[in-house]
């Protein structure tokens, strides 16, 4: 039995009154031009007219804001002090476990009702809509992270919420959309027979499983269509991922707490939103010339948009609805196969992250899932709590990193976001233990045949 | 749009410097004679070397002990350091809901790597049984709540555990199996063919679901069998009640802090800790004649042992393997019916909320559960979180409580015990929505019944 008594702290929790008053806006602090959004048909950069039918104007003016800062307003502040501030923890027991010479720190984020990082900007978004009129919000889910979060945020602010779920998890994972039900959601699986678009993806296929890009485009063109309603989306656009900020704003305060800054911070990446809530604001003094801090992006080898994609204009759906964004992509039509990590299963990457990895400031890495299922155990093993297969992609980069650093004799602090827990993942674990978790990684083949299509 | 900017703070973290080093042990303060655990066979007061077997010493000393404070270990402290001190709560946007007059907080338990106060014992039990030598622990659960936490522990402090499962729960829910997989524990269904007892109750009822009290004499079978292995209980006994006064020494600080003692203070109660665990600190005041404070019990209709239990001696499992407990039961022999509150279907009662009630010290009420998802629904769409079913029944009683206070104009602050999180029992309230959720009640002939024979 190797018990210690702790030589640091390793929970570093903050007063309710230190909860971030405003969040970081890193496109005040770019060194490079961002590449704007561009109207599907014109091909010409949208204004905000044209992002009006399905946002507040708020949220429009957010993102394209170059304001360093943006105030939170205290109805966000109220709903979010409901789970944070969230802690700061220190892996001590998976340290030891590792024999490693680095400091593990991790950011908690399945605290929160939902169980993930999500209704960070889940509460702003429904917030903003409540205070100019809107009635309902529609969005798409995948294995339902998102989903679940804006129906608690339209709970909270008194708005409809439907929810265009891909059918797959609609029919496989029950328990993500009990919890929306639970929160007073309307869920349907998509391809539904709701909008034209699902109507015709189902008309050339009705066996469709869907995908995050069919659903994006049903829940688009619902909210399209109705005056009352407008559209959420949980990742992506650089509104969504300055509400995260509010993770980094916190933990620099709780690093700085620990006596310890980080010389590289982790993060799993789908769209990219848990990743850049933690990471802008440590590349804020990056950007600035303050500190040499590393960037590391964990994305699945089922879906490698910044490994292996193409920095290109593309869209964000199936169809073809949304604006062309300037990002790294395997193309629209790609649909990534079914891993656990539900949330990491799409083919594009946030344009905030995107131009950061193209201009060096990012890195990143891509796993299987077996590997990453390897390091989830090692970890609940450990440290205890049980990751999501998500946040499990950042865990093996850290702990690859950790071993690196004992073999290298070098003592680094690594920091990342524990961006949700797996106890709506439970069954992914059996598939784990049962052996029966294939490991799914992209063909070079596939991945010439897809990125020379764009 | 009902958002007001909160007055007070609406949650209040203690530091992890702030974790209790010590337990409240409330059999030093208690104004009646304890009755002593008596043994099985020759009705006799067990002795220290009767339970020797099952337990390792420190338990078994602090079982009897008079001691008003028990110092907790270092090894345990960093343990619980992995998700405590916890938040306690101001619940604002139920109290407007409800338009009450009265204030209330939690305390919110659910955040604990197995979601429930459960892992506040089972760090501590491992930790003692692994100090004095301890190689294997059994134990049985019922849902799964006990047996994760156990699991959790266990692989914590580095035993292997074995968890006799209630066989209708192992297969109709298989999650908290899973986690148990996860943290390294084996899972049988009980009865199994592993046990004695187990074999006996296949032998007459192949069909046979299993109860907590069969798991209970399977799990102190393979106990006593072995050498290098011992028992560990989620509840009842004094020692599991005591190291769940963490919650609220906790508590007492962040009610001081928030400027409010608690006028009632709330928990549900199966065998009795998580109600113990927030009450007995309050209750400190309370017998010393400091604090009129008044502590209320909620059980379900369907196992109403304090409300409608006989207080005697009895058995705390089914074949009638463990001493005799002084409790309010409503016989060893009671199968309660299988409501979604698993955690709470017990025959007994630990003996010191049997005697404190006896004495007036403790009310209680039962509910039956469809009244119960009612107030669970109403607090997942005010306050977020989704309790457990267990939680919802103090929850229920809560709102009660709170109505009654608008209507008599009167401001008492209520304090409950948020015991756990609902994440693994979705699928109750999936029966709940779709109406298929039955109010278990035990008939007042049935009562009658199982009360006369004892």
């Amino acid at each position: 039995m190797s018990i210690h008594a702790p030589e640091v702290a390793n929970r570093i929790q903050l007063d309710e009154r230190e909860l971030p008053q405003r969040w970081y806006n890193i496109q005040a602090d770019l060194p490079f031009p961002g590449s704007p959004p561009l109207h599907p048909a014109t091909k010409q950069p949208v204004g905000p007219q044209d992002l009006a039918p399905l946002f507040p104007m708020e949220l429009i003016k957010q993102e394209v804001s170059q304001e360093r800062y943006i105030d939170i307003p205290q109805p966000i502040q109220e709903a979010l002090r409901l789970w944070r501030p969230t802690p700061l923890m220190r892996a001590t027991r998976l340290e030891r476990e590792l024999k490693t010479t680095a400091r593990i720190y991790y950011k908690y984020e399945g605290g929160s009702p939902a169980g993930s990082h999500k209704p960070n900007t889940a509460v702003a978004q429904a917030f903003y809509n409540k205070a100019e009129g809107t009635k309902r919000l529609t969005t798409e889910t995948g294995a339902g992270q998102w989903g679940s979060a804006l129906a608690f945020a339209t709970k909270i602010f008194e708005l409809e919420c439907m929810v265009y779920m891909v059918r797959i998890s609609f029919e496989q994972k029950p328990y993500r959309k009990s919890m929306m039900r639970v929160w007073g959601a309307e869920v349907v699986p998509s391809p539904s027979d709701r909008t034209q678009a699902g109507k015709r993806i189902r008309a050339e296929n009705p066996d469709s499983t869907g995908s995050l890009g069919i659903a994006i485009s049903e829940a688009i063109e619902d909210a399209a269509g109705r005056e009352d309603t407008k559209y959420s989306l949980g990742s992506v656009l650089n509104h969504v991922l300055m509400h995260q900020t509010i993770i980094g704003e916190e933990a620099l305060v709780q690093m700085e707490r620990a006596g310890a800054m980080p010389d590289v911070v982790v993060g799993c990446v789908g769209g990219g939103s848990n990743f850049s809530g933690l990471a802008f604001p440590f590349l804020r003094d990056r950007l600035g010339g303050r500190s040499k801090t590393r960037f590391l992006a964990v994305e699945p080898a089922a879906s490698p948009s910044i490994t292996r994609g193409k920095y290109a204009y593309d869209f964000g759906d199936t169809i073809g609805m949304t604006p062309l964004l300037k990002m790294h992509t395997l193309g629209h039509a790609f649909v990534p196969d079914g891993i656990h990590a539900g949330g990491l299963r799409y083919h594009g990457m946030a344009p905030l992250v995107s131009g950061l990895a193209d201009h060096g400031f990012i890195e990143a890495v891509a796993y299987p899932q077996r590997t990453v299922f390897d390091a989830a155990v090692q970890f609940a093993r450990t440290e205890g709590t049980i990751p999501a297969p998500e946040t499990a992609h950042a865990i093996r980069a850290v702990i690859d990193e950790a071993v690196k650093a004992r073999e290298r004799g070098e003592s680094p602090t690594i920091l990342f976001n524990f961006s949700g827990h797996g106890l709506l993942d439970l069954a992914a674990y059996d598939a784990y233990f049962d052996g029966t978790l294939s490991d799914v990684t992209l063909s070079e083949a596939r991945i010439q045949e897809l990125v020379g299509s764009l």
